[in-house]
């Protein structure tokens, strides 16, 4: 018998998917370079230059069983080794290799994370709006998802409703900055604040509430400014990487979870995420990724087209009257609607070929995202049919 | 507060695992050309040459963003029609691409398939012996493993306790062959027999008990053989494999489930299984190695020396009294220790640099594991302290 669970939720197609194909099928008939398509979070520049030498370099010169060996349980070393001083190096952190797991990509790295610190049964907090591939993540572990309100003046942290939330159910507490879909940074400011809340209530509940800090845009941030580095903040925080967005890799799955060295236990969650592996048959990252994403660690694409695009797009958006919130960072914009319902909104910027995600399914109805992880060139031909929706429609 | 469950999983450290810690530090005391160290199931010959030069073509030629960027999440098409046909052309199956699910290695392949076909509760079963990696796979589904006893004659299947095992809880049927750690093979006399077993209770209990068929050793067979392809005996067939042995790449994680397509719902577990990843983080093997595996689909290493190397442990073993079944493939070989406690056998054999695997782990105790993945020059070197090993404790 198959598992209806599974089964079930394949009966919910993902709204993204769904405009994403339409983009496509539309592309077919007008050319796709004619479909202004907003849908997807795919990066937009290609991986560098050095990364395929040092791929090329690897393929020649190394040991074949060595290079395509397995890992050992917890990770390449070189690539454990690079991550922990990278991180020292850039936010004055003091990770051993120890503390580092490596892993397929943000989505490993949060299932580990997830099923190191929460149980059957506990409760885990994220912030609306966010990435609806959450909740699958948070359920599988057998958690149960508990959703904050939005804080739609400056898509930062609703600390009113966060309070009321964070009761003695509550085992992590979920952020994800820069953010997808608001493109917002939280502030130095934000995360202290949050920091001081966790600690208070791990000091009342009698044990310490995780957070769970997935960061894949770390890299994407605008106007020449750094993203304060949760972990930094607040000890019990387990870090959450790709490098999907910064090196252009989604496809080759790599990321890592490093675990703040302050907890007492911190190599042993480092363990355990390998004990977890083998339930979910995970295992490591592909070997050769590892070893080739080692050499070029600090390396990122070129990523000033996601700066250029937002300019642009936040001074259209602005000019026409949305209320928009300007992004620090991601390749993601967050304007609120031109009517109460953002599904409706979206079917009619069709119309004028223009694919925009109502944000329903990120838990913050009456907004939309737009993925402007695409050539500026294309973006500045938006700008037309985007005038004409609002203008025609509105 | 961290999960418990996966903290005491931490505690009970792998009998292969310490054996293979005590190999390498002996080797930093007398030269690990020196240790006969037949504990790990590891591939001892190279990938193709091939391979390497698909990889560095796909390298230097494919677009970056089409090489590195997200699969689909049902896995790359070229890769999922490579193994369909191949398959096809091989067993004479009739697979499409929508039913192959490309998974991380076969951990990945067990743990999509026990997840779509059995739920919290179902039992699975296994044959003894078993590789002990299956526990966690299958408990980590909130399934329960029920193990058959072993038939130590010939090591194919112990029919009179499997049929006493097969209630209706039963939802799932696991098996290895080649096998891992006896090093046989199942002959289709055997195969044909378990399948008329699960057709009949299927009838009885109204509903399709699943085979699960993990085959990573399915292209090492000796004596110019083939294996017996167990879902074209049994419909109800999913089919898991990995590339690991056969192209010498586990560290690369690639490998796959194969939904038979005579299941009615054979494309929704494959859709489930994409699924199934959402919630483990698995998502899929790296796009670059998904890619330049469908170039060398049929490709293996060179698989002769382990054929050599069974032969030379084999006539020495039988030579020296041991009870031991003749493998049809794989790279390990099974025999029955000279006294009772195999634990204590494969202490005493320490002393004589021989690294030996006690079976008590595979659930067979009494029996050792040798995993022969190794020089042949050195079984040949590792005979006279076999010879003096049994000489002179025994």
């Amino acid at each position: 018998m198959i598992n209806e669970t599974y089964k079930e939720m394949l009966g919910k197609k993902s709204v993204i998917r769904s405009l994403s194909e339409f983009a496509t099928k539309r592309g077919t008939e007008i050319g796709y370079d004619n479909v202004f398509d907003y849908s997807l979070g795919n990066p937009s520049v290609p991986v560098t230059e050095n990364f395929t030498k040092v791929m090329i370099n690897l393929l020649q010169h190394e040991n074949p069983m060595a290079l395509h060996g397995y890992s050992p349980t917890l990770g390449n070393p070189a690539f454990k080794e690079a991550v922990a001083s990278s991180l020292n190096r850039r936010f004055a952190m003091s990770y051993k290799p120890t503390h580092i797991f490596p892993t397929s990509g943000a989505a490993g790295a949060i299932a580990h994370a997830l099923r190191a610190v929460t149980k059957e049964g506990d409760e885990v907090i994220v912030f609306a709006p966010f990435f609806p591939e959450y909740i699958p993540y948070i359920t599988g572990t057998g958690a149960k998802i508990k959703v904050v309100k939005a804080d739609t003046k400056a898509f930062q942290i609703n600390f009113e409703e966060f309070e009321k939330a964070l009761t003695s159910n509550v085992k992590a507490v979920f952020i994800n900055s820069p953010n997808n879909p608001t493109g917002i940074v939280y502030s130095e400011e934000t995360i202290k604040k949050l920091a001081d809340i966790l600690r208070d209530k791990s000091k009342e509940y009698g044990f310490d509430i995780y957070l769970i800090s997935d960061e894949p845009y770390r890299e994407i941030v605008f106007d020449g400014k750094t993203c304060p580095y949760p972990s930094k903040y607040y000890d019990y925080t387990l870090s959450c990487y790709s490098f999907s967005k910064s090196l252009s890799l989604p496809g080759e799955r790599i990321g890592y979870v490093a675990v703040n060295p302050a907890i007492p236990e911190a190599e042993t969650i480092v363990a355990m995420c390998g004990q977890i592996s083998r339930g979910t048959g995970h295992n490591c990252p592909a070997s050769i990724i590892q070893q080739a994403v080692a050499k070029v660690i600090d390396e990122t694409s070129d990523l000033s087209v996601y700066e250029r695009n937002m300019n642009i797009l936040y001074d259209e958006l602005t000019s026409l009257g949305f209320e928009v919130v300007r992004p620090g960072g991601t390749f993601y914009i967050f304007p609120k609607a031109l009517e109460d319902d953002a599904v409706a909104f979206s079917q009619k910027a069709l119309k004028y070929d223009l694919v925009l995600v109502p944000a329903d399914s990120f838990a913050c109805p009456g907004y939309f995202r737009m993925a402007y992880c695409i050539d500026t060139e294309k973006v500045e031909r938006s700008l037309d049919a985007l005038r004409k929706f609002v203008k025609t429609e509105y």
